[in-house]
This record gives C-alpha cells, structure tokens and sequence, in this order.
C-alpha cells in the first residue's frame, strides 16, 4: 500500500524537518540501497569497517568534522546519549546522577531513566529568555559532589533555540573532574563545530534532524579517554560492540547520510547567514506582535514565538486553538503544531527568503483577517 | 555523493537479504517519506498513535499478524531482546540469568550482555544436524534454577534454519515460570506464526530482515502479562515510555515496513511452496556433492552446506578460497561470503526458480571447470 504525504510540497518550518530535508544525492541513494540489510552486501562483521559502500572512508571524514578521536554511528542521539550513560554507568556503578541544562530535551531524560540514573537540573533563567547560566553548573555540580557520572548540555536546547557558551561549561566540568557530553542534535550538520575546541568528551548527533538524512541515524563523537569504555567488545562475539548491540544503523538512512554528507559539510560554511535570517525574521515578525521568547540577540534558526493577539482570537473563533493551524494549511505552511497559537516555535533553516516572505504575509493576513 | 550498489541486479541467496527485498509500493514510499522525521508531521507524542500515515491502524494490523496483546516498534530484532531483557531485570534485579538455544543469534548474547546478564546455552546436537533439543530447556532451566530471568528460542536460527518445537519449549517455559521470547528474525514476515499458538510471552521480529523493508525497523510483540514491565510510561515526559527512549523507529523503514505490509501477509500463505522449493534445491546441491547440515527434511529457506569438493579446490587454485567468491560474482550471484568454500550458507526464500537452476548451473559448472 502506498502513502502519501499530505505536507511535501508546503512551505516546511517545522523546527524537526528544515535540517532533514533529503539532498538529490541522498534521495538517490534510497532507491538504490532500500532493500533490507543491503549495507551489508561486503559486510566483514563491523558496520564502520565496510568498504563496499565506503562506510570505513565516511567515519574518517565524521572524525574530522566533529574533530574528536572516534566516532560511532547510531539509531539517533537519544540512543547515543544512552549509550554514553549506559556505559559508563557500568564502569562507574557508584556514580547514579547525571547533570543536565534546564532546557534538556525530554530524551536525554529518559536516556538517565533507562539507565537508572537520577537527574539534576541546572535550571534556566525563566521567563522571557530561558538562558542556561554557565556557572550555575559548577554550582549543582559541588553541590552534587563525588556521584555524578555525566553532565549534559543542550547545544542548542530544541525549543527556545539558546546556544549557551558550551566551552565554558565544559570547562567548568573538567576542573571538577566530570565528563560532559554535548546534545548536538540541532547544531551538528547546521553549524561549525569541534568537539575539542569545545573541550567536550561525547557528542551526539542527529542525521534526520540536521544532517540532511533519513531517521533514524545519528552519529556519537567521543574522545580516546572514553573509548575504552564505550567500545568493549563482547566475550562472546569477536569484534562485536556491546554497548552498540554488534551493530546500530544497519540501512539506508545511514546511506543518505552519507550521501548528504558533501552538502552537510559545504553548508555549515553558511551559517553565518542562517542566523541573519532568523534575526531578519524575528524582527519582522516582531513588527506583528508576535514576539520572540529565548536569548536575544538569537542565534540559532529555531525560533520560539509568544502571541497575545493570535490566542486572543482562538477563544473567539470557531475552530478555536486550531484557527492558526488550519490557517497555515491552507495557505500549504507546514510546521507549526496543530491547537497552538499562544506559544509556537518554528525553524527558518535553509527556508528560501522568498518562503520566508510568504509565511509572515501569511501570519499578517491571518491577524488582519481574524482582528 | 551518489553511491552505487553492485549487486543490485544480481541474483541475491543472501540469507540476510532474500526476505528484506521492497516492494513497489516500499519503494516509492521511500521518496514519498524520506525527508528526516517527515513521519513526524502529525505525531502527538507517540510513533504508535500517529494517523497520517496510519501507523495507529497498522500497529492493530501487525497485533492481528503477530497474534499478541501488544505490539512496539524497534529498530530491529536486536533492539527488542534488549529492551525485553533490560526491562525484566528492572523488575527482577535479582534474576540475572538467560537461558538461550546454541544456536542463537550472536545479538542475543550481545543483548543479555549489555543488560548485564549471564548466559546459559541450551546446546546443540553438534554435527551433522545441529538440532536444538526442546527437553533439554527443562534440564537447563531447572539446573538454573530461580535466578533465570528469561528464556529465549531461536526460531529458526540464522545459521542452520533449523526450525525447533517452540511450542514444547514455550510449554516447558510456562510449567517453570519463566517467560519466553522467541526470536522470529527469520521467521516473522516469511512464515504464518502465531504468538499465542507458540504459547510465548514475546516476539521479536525484523523488517529489514524478513518483512520486505529497507533497515533499521523492528516489530517488537508481547502479551499484557508483561505490558506494564516493557512500557513503563517516564516520570519526566507524560506518555513517553522509557525501554523505548520515547521513540524508536522514526523513519522511512517504518514506512517501507508499512508498504509492504500488504504484500508480507500474503507471503506467508504460500510459506508450503517456499519450503518445497528449498527441499528441491537442497536436493539438486547434494547431487552436486554438496552436503546440507541441519534438520533433515529441511523446514526453512536458510540452508547450510558442506562441501569438501569446492574445499580441495580452493586449496589448489590462484584465488584461494576466494575463488567460490568470484566465479558466482562472475555469473552475477551475490550472497555467499567471500572466502567461504567449506561451510556457507544461502536462502531460496523468493528467488525464483530459473534463478536457482542458474545457481545449481554455476556450482556444477566451476565444480567441473576445477576439477
């Protein structure tokens, strides 16, 4: 039976999507490498090793972009940071807290959960910009002392878009002897960035959020101290990594990873530019009304809006909270969550200027028609 | 970067890859979905309740076909023996024993080890057929004794084919009071099965691997008994369970896995006939001198040979045991690994059968050629 998809020719501003969106290449490569298990057609038992498609070459060329010692690749980065927790929770059985920012993404909780960890939030600063005060880390981490096993840092947190200073974080931790690890799901594959530049001993990342991929794939950076740890191998099984489960990402999305990759790379270049638009586009939504919540000025292309006048006109319309929704539809804009209309993030990443244009017309129109 | 597969044309006995080749409707969902978490477009928190596309309606389809009270989504098979064993100890920390066939799949060993578990092997008979006797789990089990966790079956294993009485075993299972899981890698999308039939507590199925998808997707079923354990809902993130990060397969395999879904239910109605036509096969091999091991009559289309003949070539010609390799890829034959002459194995499942005669053609021939 086939599917359709009723958003694939909109205007996307879907803060999950505008990162994922497939290069020609990448689409390529999904009909050539769909069937099942065709990665594995010259597998010699380790999926980073095969050559035959150039798996062991592209590992190389993730090492270097990322700029640390070894890298693995996941289902995603919520199973990286599981694997992180996972394993060093079993080299450090004592150690049962994780620290993570105020704005974490709920997966990062739920990896410390599964793993049995209990979680300490270094909280945000709340209302208007929720920023995430580097030093308060050293704060929670004395305070937590000798059983913290990891902290985590959103770079950036996925609903206001905040990129706090992650080197200043990461040195906090070093000086208290706590390994940090790097939620990169929404700057790996938009933004430059070197794990060792930013002092930081794992990062994760994510292929279908902001590496032009197919989900699900991510990709776990890491630092020769930790190797050991995380790439144990099976007694039973030769070669076999334990923490990995022998093996991650066994099919195409990690193809149109790799198919994208050229493109992820050249674009990173960019994102100078990505930033200017989102600034361009919240001082003209701003001129709406509709004002922008999260550090300012911003820095990252995801965006989280705060609108009286939209949730204003929900209580009044028929249609109620799912007005503005219904509205953007019709107008083929695809992004923003069904019933909401006070409080709604959206991502210009990679979004023509000239869709950019029509989506505030749109937002314009919607407030003038329903005022 | 575009990446091009070699053996896309050729004639595939590729035990892993016979039953994860797509079909039409699986390929033109892939560029139809492909896009980074577009499966996401509607989700209100939770893969399995999305209606566009209908994965909601498909999880009761998939209930239906796996005959169980519940059913996740995985990222493979692999991913669903740890999430069951990882969630089981949870509640059980005292218990840290599984119990599995000698014929299991390497991944199963992985999975218990990762969980922290020790293994106990049910072993096989040994040369020539490798059988797995179902008595021999209550021997097991009772030596074992209250610290068994879980009992997993392979069925069949990936090595043999060797389909045992996962019924007796389930049975034997039940009157000890330790649950089964049964790993139906190779057998759910290829053969009608029926959870309750067999009598088990879980199922763990692979996409990729035998329901027509691209990878990594994974069906993951379960009786209520233990549907409180394995969905554990997280005290963090309302409605997000935490064996499964909140998420697990969120991508294009899903849908693949969807598409085909129409077309995997039909399959395993003429299961007889696939039976058939690996016994003929196997029939023709043995004229060759080419010796199946395992059950004996055979009741899968996963096939292990034994062939002395191609062996003493390869100790004589250029190419060494490279040569067997090299002559099927010549005739355009992929799936027998590469220096492999002694033991190897392969799958008839859906290759048609003037395809196999041009298989039996090419080892007559390079036997002849080389002798």
């Amino acid at each position: 039976m086939f599917f359709k998809r009723q958003v694939r020719d909109f205007i996307n501003i879907d803060p999950l999507q505008t990162g994922g969106k497939l290069t020609e290449d990448a689409r390529k490569v999904l009909l050539e490498w769909g069937d099942g298990y065709s990665i594995c057609d010259y597998c010699t038992g380790k999926l980073e090793s095969i050559s035959k498609p150039p798996v062991n070459r592209f590992v190389d060329e993730l090492r270097d972009f990322f700029d640390c010692d070894g890298v693995r690749l996941t289902t995603g980065a919520r199973e990286g940071k599981f694997a992180v927790m996972h394993a060093l929770h079993r080299e450090n059985p004592e150690k049962s807290l994780v620290v993570v920012d105020g704005n974490a993404h709920y997966s990062t909780l739920l990896a410390a959960e599964r793993a049995g960890l209990e979680v300490l939030k270094v909280e945000n600063s709340g209302y208007p910009e929720y920023r995430i005060d580097e030093e308060k880390y050293r704060e929670i981490l004395e305070e937590a002392g000798e059983k913290t096993l990891l902290a985590v840092l959103t770079y950036p947190d996925g609903n206001y878009g905040n990129l706090p200073d992650a080197k200043k974080v990461s040195k906090i931790c070093r000086e208290l002897g706590v390994p940090i690890l790097l939620n990169c799901a929404y700057s790996a594959g938009r933004m430059p960035l070197s794990m060792k530049e930013l002092k930081a001993d794992f990062v994760v990342a994510s292929g279908h959020k902001s590496m032009a991929s197919s989900g699900p794939v991510g990709v776990l950076a890491f630092s020769d101290e930790f190797s050991k740890v995380l790439t144990r191998e099976s007694r039973y099984k030769k070669g076999k990594e334990v923490e990995f489960l022998g093996c991650t990402a066994r099919g195409v999305p990690l193809l149109t990873l790799m198919a994208s990759f050229d493109h992820v790379r050249e674009r990173v270049k960019y994102w100078d530019r990505e930033v200017e638009k989102a600034r361009w586009f919240i001082e003209e939504m701003e001129k709406l009304g509709i004002v922008q919540l999260g550090e300012k000025p911003h820095n990252h292309d995801l965006i989280f809006f705060e609108s009286e006048k939209l949730y204003q006109i929900s209580k009044r319309v028929k249609r109620g909270r799912y007005f503005l929704y219904k509205e953007l539809k019709k107008r083929r804009i695809h992004g923003i969550k069904p019933g909401l209309t006070k409080h709604f993030k959206l991502s210009t990443y990679l979004v023509p200027e000239e869709d950019l244009v029509r989506v505030l017309e749109a937002f314009e129109e919607i407030i003038s028609n329903f005022s």
